[in-house]
């Protein structure tokens, strides 16, 4: 019997083709393809814990996640042979040993989430799984004003998911460390940092920017979905493809 | 009735979900889906004429093709209600009326195809269905070599594909114009330019260049391939997954 040790990996996915990083419904989770790739080389039933869940056809650049064994095998090889067994939608990019009392899901500090957005009429072939695309005008300016109004400490209520809005025991006052636009030519980037985001607030909060930017709605509408926690303010979800988990600190 | 018309069109398409441009067993070609989505708003079956094929799992960045129709429909029309009707995998870049003396495939002037190749240890989940993935080093000296002793006038049998080999009438003298490489960090990247390629030879090329890369094979082979046009002294064609059809020009 060998020590117990626990590992932290990063993990990239492609989220197309997975039901999201934990089994909900039906479809193939992230979480249980690397159990599963796991078990077959350290002979025992492993947990991976990751540090949220992401929804079905999210991607990640770099997921984290903790597992534990007592097989005495070494990090790089764990690397390899996961790689070697898992689909090229889903690559383990880092492995290290970290101390039994690390918790990959309790111990983060702060995620950053980063939205992809084309806006332009046609949007290539080799885009369109990670792009959400947007070929209408948007006024940058307003959007611009939108994001400073968004960040810091508010109560998010408005932008949770839907099936959230009756549960009055959470608390959904969130600390938005970072919302940043960025223009790439047709390419536009939302990059978002917190230490916490509520269920679907990325997505939520992305589309009810874009809405701004094609005048659909009145850039009063954030003080009043901020004031108010009234989910209806605020306007349609963003599209999971253009999300990605960009990267988790501890 | 009226007058009838040709358009050429400019296609991009991500190869990985289709049989090829061309139907040749089983599986969806891109050429047949544009036809059927044609047939819908032009109302009347429709063959649509490439540049040339390109083989399963092959992307394009800019295929063209002609087709020929008496609706009295006009381009932009027809370029919206394709991008319509078709996959997010298949995108018609641009339109325009051509004369009906225009051929897609015999006015070609020359070709450009590209190869890419991703030269690290891990190969992250959004490039591995649009790269070849090489995690071993290659010198690139030897490759460079291997390239200028490539580009120019000679007899590629040796490069074309298999099943040609054994047919005596088939011209493999062929102009290779372009054979450059192209370094970015851990990408790596071929562009071959010439007015004709035999089949199977972009790839046939970039695999030959990376066995020397490897230092599987001598320089030494290039010249003895071009003289004896012994297709076994090559090597394996490079995956599809890696080429690009890039530039059509008429």
């Amino acid at each position: 019997m060998h020590a117990q040790k626990k590992f932290l990996i990063k993990i990239a996915y492609h989220g197309k083709s997975f039901a999201g990083w934990q089994t909900q419904h039906n479809g193939l989770a992230i979480q249980t393809l690397i159990e599963e790739k796991l078990k077959i080389f350290l002979k025992h039933p492993v947990t991976v814990i990751g540090s949220g869940r992401t929804d079905a056809g999210v991607h990640a650049l770099a997921q984290s996640a903790h597992f534990e064994t007592d097989n005495s095998i070494d990090a790089q090889t764990i690397l390899f042979k996961l790689n070697q067994l898992l689909p090229g939608s889903i690559r383990i990019l880092e492995i290290k040993e970290v101390p039994l009392s690390f918790h990959a899901r309790f111990d983060v500090i702060k995620k950053t989430y980063r939205y992809q957005i084309f806006n332009e009429k046609v949007l290539n072939p080799f885009d369109f799984q990670t792009h959400w695309h947007i070929p209408y005008l948007l006024d940058k300016n307003q959007m611009t004003q939108a994001l400073s109004k968004l960040i810091g400490t508010h109560d998010f209520k408005a932008f949770a998911a839907k099936n959230t809005q009756g549960v009055a025991s959470v608390d959904s006052i969130r600390h938005l460390e970072a919302f940043d636009m960025i223009c790439d030519g047709p390419y536009l980037y939302f990059e978002l940092t917190s230490k916490g985001f509520l269920y679907k607030m990325v997505r939520n909060l992305v589309g009810c920017v874009i809405e701004i930017g094609l005048g659909k709605k009145n850039l009063s509408v954030i003080d009043k979905a901020l004031q108010s926690g009234d989910r209806s303010l605020v306007g349609a979800t963003a599209p999971p493809e253009g999300l990605f988990l960009k990267e988790v600190i501890y």
